[in-house]
């Protein structure tokens, strides 16, 4: 029988009412297959734990910060166990130590170097579900360490490469991977499959529903991740594979809506070497991200403008090197506009439907509404649009492809 | 340079201002020699731990409840490493499997079987401050124990005698071992040192400034242990070092009063083979433990009475099952008395001093205290008073010893 790796983030260890559901959903899978359950703090814990470490005064020693969070998910994995044993069932915590997960000697983002397996395949042979602390590692020397933003989606992933598993659930408190924001679309379903490398797009631009190192991971090892609900177990959930593994094939999965976008320009600017340099590298120096930067020649070709996409909360900073570096180019000037979101189309198979990008624009321009911008890659394609036209564009752009259908 | 070890109990670790307030004391004994800092969970982290494990439901796992109760201390010990990083120090916390505290494989009250100190070492060699985890171990597979009642005291002892440790600070919220308590006595004061064995026999009759079973460890390597206040560091506190060692020779080191307590008596039991066996075995069957035993013979020596002492809380089922073993052996029946209460002086010296006992039952007769039972041991004398009459009675011996005086 194979081996099933689930994972349970915080909102479903929240409170001892969802860590009995908790032990109830991995009882269901433990009655056919072998389980590693890995599982997150309790819900506001880490935050908790963080605070507390804040309160001891400046910024807190990186190695205790580590052995200090670690804790959080200790007691959840604890309590699971616990769970699993009033239900009847032959249970065992382990932390990232006992786990075998060795990782680098860095702390607070620390990357998995080697799982040392012989533990938890022993605890497995015996009949034990294994509930596995998330987020956390050890260094070769046996400090506590932790993975970072991601941390117990990478775990499980990581796990259940190391194990071979058949398939790893990520637990959730959505029951898949939807074809649009449900909130927004009211006909939005559930993907029965998506690939890794759409998911990967779907992070960038809006969707958070696993974390993106949890997914190159997958992908990586080729492990099929399926994204389920620990309140609907029943629901099937989407699973994440090779987009050539994929069942079915369509041009487009699903479209997001990132609405913390603002677009700026610097209007005029010679156009000799080094210029885009100039104006990215100031970006940069303050950490800021830019995306669909479109460079537009004007009639006399000595002169450009150069626009971009930048978060909405980086808009103050980006605009002030933006203005510095305009002034010190001689270009005429800088744009801020505000009133922007990003709606995008993600599908494996995009590129090869030459169609698809026109219709969505004609489909767009039809409705009155305005494309400011647009960027593409291999599997997306992306228009800026006003804000207050964002969710109907939304909404136009799931009608035109009929994601609410479904597609088996 | 010859190392300290030091114990902070949870309420000198309750807050991150308690917390801040132990970096300051391990930082002074720092300045001089090299530290280990045994730390206990802060306040009522364990209770709240505790309580989540009831929560999910029936006895919880006892494994687990190990896992689980442990990320108490590792919290602490991480909060107060940071603190000292936080002052410029070079700290490292470490649980009690980074400890290398190897115990028996027996989960909730473990007994330490060894302590592979190598790690430890290489922390102090380089100048590091190592915070230790108390109350916690792991068995040889690995698996995370907790050592049970007076756990952290026992860690802090074992760790001081397995480093060869010169003196083991436990750091708690009074200055150290008390002529009497207090609250009873306004001329008490803290002794500068006492013995192990008389520790042990305060312990015994309701001072409960130290566990036992730390005190027992510690006189077995001949540790000195010294009693400390967190909240008053300057305070020299109270050593206690080997009968034989001591510097200061008296008759009396203090008095303890123990109010919860009730005397029974069984009256008229035929005087033959094996009654006082099964009148002590029917109690022992219920776990109830019996203090002060007298057997008193009747005129005509065919039948005696049966006096003892219990916790006042065992008083009704110990009534009961003495009712019951009365109507077997055709005694004459059974009386209670819950207004006892034990007043005891202890003293390593005492047994070579006749005159004590009987200048102190002089003293409580000539104040009109009736003494309802006594008992002694080779560093005890006990009487059993009336409960409205014992605080007096404390007072009473306190003087008359001249406890309050310095004996130095």
């Amino acid at each position: 029988m194979s081996l099933i790796v689930q994972k349970f983030g915080g909102t479903s260890v929240k409170s001892i009412a969802r860590i009995k559901n908790v032990a109830r959903v991995v009882e269901r899978a433990a009655a056919r297959n072998p389980v590693v359950a890995v599982v997150s703090a309790m819900g506001d814990t880490t935050d908790y734990l963080f605070k507390l470490a804040w309160q001891v005064g400046g910024k807190p020693n990186r190695r205790e910060l580590d052995a200090l969070l670690a804790t959080g998910e200790q007691i959840a994995t604890a309590l699971v166990a616990m769970a699993l044993s009033d239900r009847g069932l032959q249970a065992v915590s382990m932390t990232g130590n006992q786990l075998g997960i060795i990782t680098e000697s860095v702390h607070t983002s620390a990357r998995i170097v080697d799982i040392k397996t012989e533990r938890i395949r022993r605890y497995l042979d015996d009949g034990y579900i294994v509930v596995a602390a998330g987020f956390q590692g050890t260094t070769p020397e046996g400090d506590t360490t932790t993975l970072g933003r991601g941390g117990s989606d990478t775990t499980a992933v990581a796990l259940a490469a190391a194990l071979e598993a058949s398939i790893c659930d990520i637990y959730t408190d959505v029951s898949g991977v939807y074809t649009a924001d449900p909130n927004v679309v009211h006909t939005a379903r559930v993907l029965k499959e998506i690939s890794y490398e759409e998911m990967l797009e779907m992070a960038r631009v809006g969707a958070s529903v696993l974390h993106p190192r949890a997914v190159e991971l997958a992908r990586k090892h080729r492990l099929p991740l399926r994204v389920r609900n620990t309140f609907d177990p029943d629901h099937e959930g989407t699973v994440l594979k090779g987009a050539d593994q994929m069942e079915i094939q369509r041009p487009v999965s699903g479209v997001t809506l990132d609405r913390n976008q603002a677009r700026l320009a610097i209007l005029k600017v010679p156009d000799r070497p080094g210029v885009a340099g100039e104006v990215f590298g100031a970006l940069a120096e303050r950490r800021i991200s830019v995306d669909m930067i479109i460079q537009a020649f004007h009639e006399d070709r000595s002169v450009n403008d150069i626009t971009f996409v930048v978060k909405r909360e980086d808009l103050a900073p980006a605009k002030e090197s933006l203005t510095a570096v305009a002034a010190r180019l001689c270009a005429e000037g800088v744009l801020a506009d505000e009133d922007v979101a990003k709606v995008s189309i993600v599908g494996a198979a995009l590129m090869d439907q030459p169609g698809v990008a026109a219709s969505m624009f004609s489909a767009l321009g039809r409705a009155g509404i305005n494309i400011k911008m647009i960027s593409t890659s291999e599997i997306r394609i992306s228009c800026a649009v006003s804000d207050s036209e964002a969710e109907r564009a939304v909404r136009i752009v799931h009608d035109l492809f009929h994601l609410g259908e479904t597609d088996s």
